[in-house]
């Protein structure tokens, strides 16, 4: 990645966060290791109410993009069959449906192949075992599965008395760990953390130009924090996941970078944490169980999820 | 549906079974109404070793669809790009997917409006409320979230000691049964049942014609033991779900319309039981939290899911 | 279709142009019919320099659709194979695409069974031949080929010394009768005429949304002058065909229902008649073999054309 | 490309047949250079009856694949509208469709992009130029047009009294010549040759497996007798175009290397030349004019095609 001249600090960064080997050389999965049966118990131990919370935005046409990422196309939902009688006249009828959808495009987790720099994947792959004919050869998203693990919401937006945060605005560690607070719950090894900023608002209120930049996101910073708490993943509510325009002028993505490259750590994008953070700041706790297992599509540098988080 | 006259048996199941205004004249989905809060929290208290077992087959062209169902074709996984350094030479290259699938392809969950007969659908809507433009009016798969539950394997085949069940094999309630005490987990209101017939193995063994069919399937009995029993949802390892061919010369998915249209009861299909059985058999229990939320679809008269048992 | 009081004007007009039996019973070809042998040989030899002037937009996802009709999806290029050895390394390597789109996204023919109103399609058949599970029983676009015959080209905007046509302009049978003149070639039976607005401009100039509307496009009476020239097709460069909004408040695609319905006279949109305009005017003359047959999607209601003009 | 030790006889001829240069080293469309004004004059005049042969294929799903080649999937054609009165009850109905389909699936231009080897397309551009993010920079099939030209039906079986060729026979310019002398007409420059086999007759009969192969195709012969008749471009009536299993052994494809890349010729597949086959049979001529324009898909390293043939 061509980096500014002043920005010895990503690479500084990458250095630290590195995860290449740590799960040995074949490692395709990256921090999905950091999710063992004990934090899986620990998370159905979080259930109390049994309240039940969809964190997906509905996949249709007039969904989250607007054409700014070439190829990356709103769900086609398409019929192929309407109530037909396939057995004759009188007999049951069954209707059917198709969809073309970017793996990308609505709810959804980026899998370690969707991005490299310096010719790089996750432990070191060379990023050309991607092709066209079957994809990512190593980290598809089939191969991150099964992933229910603890989640914890870290409300960055409410815990800074804000609707939604403001557009340019960088999530800080510091954020991160002042919404830790408000949460009560200390992030730990194997949590998936949400991250809310509220820039969603945009989307559900119409507003999807906006929605998609300027944007806050996770500043550069947030990368070696979740390393330090050997997070398993983290979703947030925005597009684009980072901030749009970026922070270091020229310096584009750098988070994808190291989450996905340099730590082997999936990362969420459009999820809808609007009723969640509804719902934690009611019951007054913010972890859970969470059950965001990606479609498994065969070689998928990422795919759909249908997040739930149960109380 | 045109029902032979020997088989007046259907009308009578249909009547007992029918769970139109239950819920509401307005309700949309049916049986899931049974998962109450308190369910949920069963389902938690159920995990001991947190062991996950995902229970999707991989979505890819070489899946179990053979053509014979028009227009249910398997996915289509193409790129859009291949790592794009979007923002320049030398920046961080991103790779991207789009699918083109059936929705009711892969593992997935028939939602209730993929089956009517007599002109209605689940709680007795029109049949026509279906269209082209916008697939399902109600009772559309995106009304079923969130779907976490407790699961319960009735591993059929291993009940009766074998790898999988003969073809022309009619699960009937006494099968559950069987299955049920071998479970040793009586299945209660709420509960989501996994009925195992072992079929899966001809398709993942290479034999994708061989799967489709002749296939075991639930018996037309089935249904009124599942309402006996107010189980929320069934789903198995079978590509129709049902006997192929059927039971009743010339009555085709009868089942279907039962659980769908009397019902209102998602139905899944092309489940992979396998692994499960494997450790439900290790651990000796069949009780799990199960999250098996659709993708969500809207107007989906099905969605593909990744379901995940927690044990 | 709901026809405003004042409206009589259409049911007279729909009345005049029918032409349901003209050709028969079981016809499904409509105005085609009038394409004969002897119009083909006077085409060809219409043919003086060879030039040739191709009139389809490059198919890309980039097109003419803004979103405004839910599910025409502009064209999704994907690639599912770059440069695959698949006969082992350093074997002859394939690139192979895959494309989604809809059939009436860019240039294209409008299939008869595209429209319907009071409940039926042309000839009189019952809309609801047209299904999801095989989609036009009749008049298909399959049937439509082979779609060679003599092209006129009625330059309205040259005509009247316009670089395109006022955004509201109707198109009148008196415009098209001095473009005719403008052209020098009287319109005959068994033609296809094309009618340049210029209004396509705006798209290549890269206002894709002033190119959908508002829009000029022909006038309800102009159905009735065709009828009378017994033209067997017509295509322009219009986003929508007819005028948007409409000449007459509610009394929306009346062009379609005369022209698809009534007539059965397939009708193209989105045609580049920019070049075309440029060279018959160079050469001085304005009617040439056009080569426009439909890609032959069974089922279609319309289809994609790759049209060329030899003059 | 790897060859065999005894063939050098494929590098012997892709030197002499090699138009790298001839149009100029930014030249992207080849052989298609060679249809001259005059090649389309002298075309017309071919015309006498205006008799018209379509000769694509239905686009279906029932069509000529099999699932051999990854990804190249048979069209899906999926309704998005129905009746759809999208103005108001009352008002005219509309129905949409949309399709996914491979480029190269069914009757089709092979693009000059859509083979490399030694990692070069035609006019040595690199490989690489064929992306994922936007296909082929350089030689897309949208480049291609407008193609219309002379066609010489080269009626192999016929010629030979066969109803179809056998299924290994190597088409060799001796047969090429023979059918030549049966047709009475001179292969030219400029031409478009198509070459009947009588293959596709094993699909129209309903055996798709026995259609793909093993088949009678091209010889490796044939490229130099194209090139000294310096053709525009050639389509035949068979799955693979070359001979299936290969004449020999290892060396894949060695036709459409020459094609393709060393000569820059556009190659066709699924031509359906039955009808034509018999009308030419009945006229006792072969040449004709031909409209066989791609879809002008851009970067598509093939694309369908709707050829009619003009008698």
């Amino acid at each position: 990645m061509t980096v500014p001249a002043q920005c010895r600090e990503f690479t500084e960064i990458a250095e630290r966060v590195n995860n290449w080997g740590r799960w040995g050389a074949d490692d395709e999965i990256g921090t999905l290791n950091l999710v063992t049966d004990a934090v899986v118990r620990e998370a159905a131990s979080t259930v109390r109410t049994g309240r039940r919370i969809p964190l997906a935005l509905p996949l249709q046409q007039d969904g989250v993009q607007t054409g700014l990422v070439p190829g990356r196309v709103n769900p086609l939902h398409t019929m192929v069959a309407l109530n037909v009688e396939m057995f004759g006249p009188g007999t049951v009828a069954t209707s059917d449906d198709a969809v073309t959808m970017g793996l990308q495009a609505a709810t959804h987790w980026d899998g370690l192949a969707h991005v490299s720099y310096g010719g790089r994947i996750y432990n070191g792959r060379p990023a050309t075992t991607v092709t066209a004919h079957g994809g990512a050869a190593f980290s598809g998203i089939e191969k991150s599965r099964p992933l229910v693990a603890r989640g914890v919401l870290l409300d960055v937006a409410r815990a800074r008395g804000e609707e939604q945060l403001a557009r340019g605005h960088a999530v800080t560690p510091e954020d991160l760990e002042a919404a830790e607070e408000f949460a009560g719950t200390r992030v730990r090894a194997g949590d998936i953390v949400l991250v809310r900023t509220g820039q969603l608002r945009r989307y559900l209120s119409g507003d999807r130009n906006g929605y998609a930049h300027p944007s806050p996101g996770l500043s550069l910073r947030t990368p070696a924090w979740f390393h330090a708490r050997d997070v398993a993943a983290v979703a947030n509510d925005t597009l684009t996941f980072e901030i749009v325009p970026p922070e270091i002028e020229g310096l584009w993505l750098p988070v994808h970078a190291l989450h996905l490259v340099e730590m082997g750590m999936l990362q969420g994008q459009n999820w809808n944490l609007e009723e969640l953070s509804e719902a934690c700041a009611e019951e007054g706790r913010h972890a859970f169980l969470l059950a965001a297992q990606p479609e498994p599509f065969t070689g998928g540098t990422g795919a759909p999820v249908a997040p739930v988080a149960v109380l």
